[in-house]
């Protein structure tokens, strides 16, 4: 009997459908699950008469496979892929390669990687984005780990993956170790804040503008035709036309309450261990958090009153002013995720290749867009680019759009409507552009109370001052230089 | 030969000065380092003729000391406690007491108390506040750990540190495990959030209003006399008026980068793993991390312009806005660490007393202030206060604040001057109080792609629906109630 090309561990319906993906792309493909009554009922069910094969100990399964042998896991993420380690490890040899394909911490995989490869076994930890449909049709796939494994699961992988309008595969090698899952969970991330920047205008021309939800509907839909194209634009159009039985909203019948404990928190925390000011995804975290407090906020909204939001200009202006804060502020978090990005490779050794991974994003995942697209350009004409708004297209599209972004900032805050991904993104972008902050005043407080010196413009860098700035302590010359 | 009432291990400044201010006290001190040859120099010098005992040996140290011995450390944070933990264990016995007075990690503190008490022996991680000169006259301490081990160091503890006005001591018993640290690790995440507001307010004025130094010096100066007055508050004053050898103010001679790695990153990584919105310290920790991208922001701010600030409003006026903005802002970020405290309260298992670390924080330490005593009065008056806010002296001060608090931020996007932390609070301040927030939107999305569910409005908490909005999938309800 002919041996499968792949192994693939757990199925549920992720597994399941990536199992039915590989087999109509012309693999075999050999199934597991722990619970091996899965397996016979996805075999003489969905799978009966294609190229599936059951397989019901870990020891069949190796034995199905075509060498090198690839298996992956699709399994919850923690101890359970741990435990499938230390057990294929038993089963298989020398070349064989271990794929996680599940929501992994980016550490745990650096560290699999290794081990594994201590065994003398590759090792692949790869992001998978697009649920359950883009694992059926075609997923966004990040791959990274043992870059031996590379060329053996390529063909596979790139034949299953989600394509862009001229054939390109989103699915590239992303880098060593953990980067393939480092670079889903930036994924994730950016996801958050695109939900939130989103949200946040929904609520801007709900409370301030007075519109409801068909009219909400016809600027989504509108503004999915221009430079905000996008699949979380489209379902949102759709979502706001969606009726609920009784002919009202179905929208506005959800409970404002979102939960957050995943990987949006992972990338806020991996930016705050690398330094990077990741502001935009952070708050989309953190409104989350806010939202979850709902009866707190119930009473809060009894005690604490603010204006009464009023409009009184031009209503069609604002709507095009909502989205070139929309459009901007998405640029920040892109910018922003980006120089995260940047700062882990360092880190951890990663070449990473940008562009490609705009690549990987443009097609198959939830921030898919025609936005990536043009990040695709970007890095492809300097692919050193130190950061988005830096790139031509970046910088005219934000220095355009900065006039209304402010303007909706501004009328938000004044109407007492929150938008804390909006202000904070243009909060970095009048940061990052500003030649002074005032952090000259910090390093002064800190030198006062805790002698930590500072630097001087007028002197060069490297080169730390101390000044007795309460004149007490002895006849020292109040700056000195320390060494 | 009378023995010593405590050991104290690693005499850099901060164990010199405690050594000296608990001598000063009336307490016989046993003073250990590694480096033995500083022993000799601080018992050969500031320490001659005082009741300090030098030891040369942990031994020595255990030898000299009444029991149950205590022995504090005031070693780097990290492996060195760790080290000393072991060695201590060699030469101490059951009953005795470790206390750890360095800038340890909460998670580390929990750790030690179990492995500590695990031996037998007692520990005590204690926050230490107020730089060297506070650890002289007078630290806020904010001791936990072993609550066995209180009693006995108590009398010692609340001798060196600070008191307030009516003779209160700034150190009393914090909680179990980790519980002093974490409190600690706080205090310094709303230090970084405080010199980031008065960073904020300065460069509004001076950018804005076009303030110079000794104009800035005379509004700092005047706030110091209301509810604003405060340690920091009292140091800016002082720094603005600092004159360089040439005259000139030298706050604007120093390099405006600041560094950060500890315990604000720290504070803000604790708030995503807690689910607490803790916007207003990430925002800091924030900045910091931009200031320190000097370089690409020099490259930026010739790349990205922006409007040219311009004010032709009442300046006297908007300073005041100003001030209310500080203000305002100040109690959101109190709101939220305290918010932070109650939630890891409930995971830890700590009974903090929220009154009392007011008072800790009250004197002796970097964010002393009057407002601190008002957080006291506020949890004395309802020690189970669910929101600083909800306290009628602060929700008075936020809603007479609020509007200045909208036009300064309002007024600072329009012109193009960063104040991430202000905004930040103001729209943390706008969402808690909203009753509806767009995260129904968001769960919307989130059933949409992901299958994830929603609650409803109109129904019970706990139900959870799926809609199948693409009204794709055959001819089941498009929306289903999921157990």
């Amino acid at each position: 009997m002919k041996k499968a090309d792949i192994g693939l561990i757990g199925l549920a319906v992720m597994g399941e459908n990536l199992v039915m993906n590989m087999e109509s792309k012309g693999f075999t493909v050999a199934v597991y699950n722990r619970s091996t009554e899965k397996v016979t009922h996805f075999v003489e069910g969905r799978a009966k008469g294609k190229n599936i094969v059951g397989a019901y100990s870990l020891q069949d399964l190796a034995d199905a496979l075509a060498k090198p042998r690839k298996v992956m896991m699709m399994v919850k993420a923690g101890q359970p892929v741990d435990d499938f380690i230390e057990k294929l490890l038993e089963v298989l040899e020398p070349g064989d390669i271990i794929i996680d394909g599940g929501n992994s911490h980016f550490p745990d995989t650096e560290r699999r990687t290794k081990y594994v490869e201590s065994k003398g076994l590759l090792y692949i930890g790869t992001g998978v984005s697009g649920g359950e449909e883009g694992a059926l049709n075609g997923p966004s796939l990040m791959p990274g780990g043992s870059p031996e494994a590379w060329p053996a699961v390529k063909p596979i992988l790139q034949a299953i993956c989600a394509k862009v309008e001229d054939g390109a595969p989103c699915c590239d090698w992303v880098g060593n170790g953990g980067a393939g899952h480092f670079v889903k969970m930036v994924h994730n991330g950016i996801e958050y804040g695109d939900m939130e920047l989103i949200c946040e205008a929904y609520q801007i021309m709900k409370d301030v503008l007075g519109l409801n939800a068909g009219e909400l509907h016809d600027v989504f839909a509108e503004w999915n035709k221009g430079v905000l194209d996008s699949y979380l634009i489209e379902i949102t159009r759709d979502i706001l036309a969606y009726k609920d039985e009784d002919g009202s909203p179905l929208v506005e019948k959800i409970l404002d309450t979102a939960g957050q404990k995943g990987t949006g928190k992972w990338t806020a925390i991996a930016a705050l261990d690398e330094g990077v000011s990741l502001t935009l995804i952070g708050e989309a975290v953190y409104a989350r958090c806010l939202s979850a407090m709902k009866e707190e906020r119930v009473t809060a909204s009894k005690v604490l009153s603010g204006p009464a939001p009023s409009f009184s200009g031009d209503k069609k202006a604002f709507i095009e002013d909502v989205k070139n804060a929309l459009y901007a502020s998405k640029i920040v978090s892109y910018a922003q995720g980006y120089t995260l990005m940047r700062t882990a490779a360092k880190t951890y050794g990663w070449d990473l290749n940008y562009g490609g991974i705009a690549l990987m994003w443009r097609g198959g995942c939830i921030i898919r867009s025609q936005f990536l697209g043009e990040i695709k350009k970007a890095f492809d004409k300097n692919p050193e680019l130190q950061n988005l708004m830096l790139d031509d297209y970046f910088k005219n599209a934000v220095m355009a759009a900065q006039d209304g972004w402010r303007r909706v900032c501004a009328t938000a805050l004044m109407n007492g409507v929150p938008a804390p991904a909006m202000n904070a993104a243009l909060n970095y972008f009048d940061g990052y552009r500003a030649e002074r902050l005032p952090a000259n005043l910090l390093q002064a407080q800190r030198d006062y109370f805790g002698a930590h010196t500072y630097e001087r413009v007028d002197q060069a860098r490297g080169q730390f001052f101390h000044t007795n700035w309460t004149g007490k302590g002895g006849d020292t010359a109040s700056t000195t230089y320390v060494v």
